[in-house]
């Protein structure tokens, strides 16, 4: 739609169609079981009332792993499951709950093997041991590579991006990571860079944990427009107020840092063990 | 601990304690199925190296009820599930998977009934028509109610704050909410105020969805001290850049709110007739 044309009987249409979608969530609301496309309960508005990219049949495949960090995943995940017309797969190898980092466990909707042949937007949150582990998995990173080589978009929060670096997904990409992981991305072929959302081409990696609600905006900017981006960021009511100010490194002395850096503990340095060895076998 | 005094010898020692705590987060992954005291896996780092405030075992109980929404409970979650020493219940009706209202489900970690009779923290997240239903529902409203008139804290994210009206715990109180349902707080005898994290006492709401991320920094802030809130905020990469700013109702021209408002279809009428009701009844 054009910003300007026709807004008000635009708006008009929209307002009366809209009255039966709930939050732009009627669509999601259908999605918690992948049911079958014949299922009676599919929601039943009339999409053609709609701007045709506003209801696009988006295929979206968020990736679970043991040990991922939730906020990651459910930063951008309410973004995508307001996308009305797309289908969003949360794909794990199991249907089993997977156990967070911050210990809470989400249910998957889809295994791996029953997973899309290809996808609109291929997503993979982070985690600390949990990404190394999944990296480790063979069944985990076939997915992620084969899903990411043909996908429209290949995104990430906070190490997802390493993640994706290891399937190889990252090579000659511009690339953000979580600042702890940030450094060795270099390992992986990517072009280290601090914004908080890189898009370079169709790769979209985000900062840590929080940058997935940012993310989750500059892709709804993307498959939808802006009217529907800047709608979303008003039913998050979006307008971020923390009570202080340090969510970058640069705002703690070295001495902090070092210590913050050493919660972390054998991670950081597993990290990049696995990069250099990633940089050799090239 | 004095933020001036002794940091670097504190620092020093804190270095080698957290070195073996991955990410604050050890005490957390500990939590996933409130695990009995005895239990051989519960962390065992010596937790008298940190200063006592580090490590106190609050008890934190978050609310989960059907089509509540997902990025409600992650945002603070992430906050309270790195409190070393604390214990973060996610408490349902039953341990069934709790389907949210973008189309995840999370898994609860305790019933109702087996909750905790008093708690640090009472949190309550929001939803639409899920939020209405929930202040139907007796076993919900009575655990509110009861778990909140003792807590230390009484907390909510977005309509949240309405259940908190409902069960009669911010009367007389400054409060909250997503800016569609905070015209309505007053019928439950809160005083509605525009800030993004409303503190009036014990009671501390926060406005829609992506607030719970400022609430859980202001909760840290009281529940440790500075210095760990501040580093949570830099684990979290909590440094906000959307692309546009379109996070409040006042950016919005009245036609364009009209239709935002209208895409709740009845839930707004709705929830007012709730609130009159309550105010009649009072």
């Amino acid at each position: 739609m054009n910003d300007n044309m026709h807004r008000k009987d635009f708006i008009k249409t929209a307002i009366a169609a809209l009255a039966t979608v709930p939050l732009f969530g009627g669509a999601a609301r259908a999605q918690e079981a992948d049911r079958p496309k014949d299922d009676a309960s599919e929601p039943t508005h009339d999409m053609s009332q709609f701007p045709e990219n506003w209801t696009r049949p988006d295929v979206i495949i968020m990736i679970l792993y043991p040990g991922f960090t939730a906020l990651d995943l459910i930063g951008p995940q309410y973004f995508f499951g307001s996308l009305m017309g797309a289908k969003v797969h949360l794909a794990a190898k199991t249907l089993e709950p997977v156990l967070t980092d911050t210990g809470v466990s989400i249910m998957p909707t889809i295994k791996f093997q029953d997973c899309p042949k290809s996808c609109d937007v291929l997503f993979v949150p982070g985690a600390c041991q949990g990404m190394l582990d999944a990296i480790d998995d063979k069944e985990t990173m076939d997915l992620i590579r084969s899903r990411g080589e043909a996908a429209r978009y290949v995104t990430s929060v906070c190490t997802g991006s390493i993640i994706l670096g290891a399937a190889g997904l990252l090579e000659g990409y511009k690339a953000t990571s979580h600042w702890v992981t940030r450094p060795m991305l270099h390992h992986f072929g990517a072009v280290e860079t601090d914004e908080r959302v890189v898009i370079d081409r169709n790769r979209i990696t985000a900062a840590g944990v929080s940058a997935g609600l940012d993310l989750g905006l500059h892709l709804t900017l993307k498959l939808r427009d802006e009217f529907y981006a800047r709608t979303m960021q008003l039913l998050a009511e979006y307008a971020p107020a923390p009570p202080f100010d340090y969510g970058t490194p640069d705002r703690f002395k070295k001495e902090e840092l070092d210590m913050i850096r050493g919660m972390f503990g054998g991670f950081v340095k597993k990290t990049d063990a696995l990069g250099q060895k990633h940089a050799k076998e090239k």
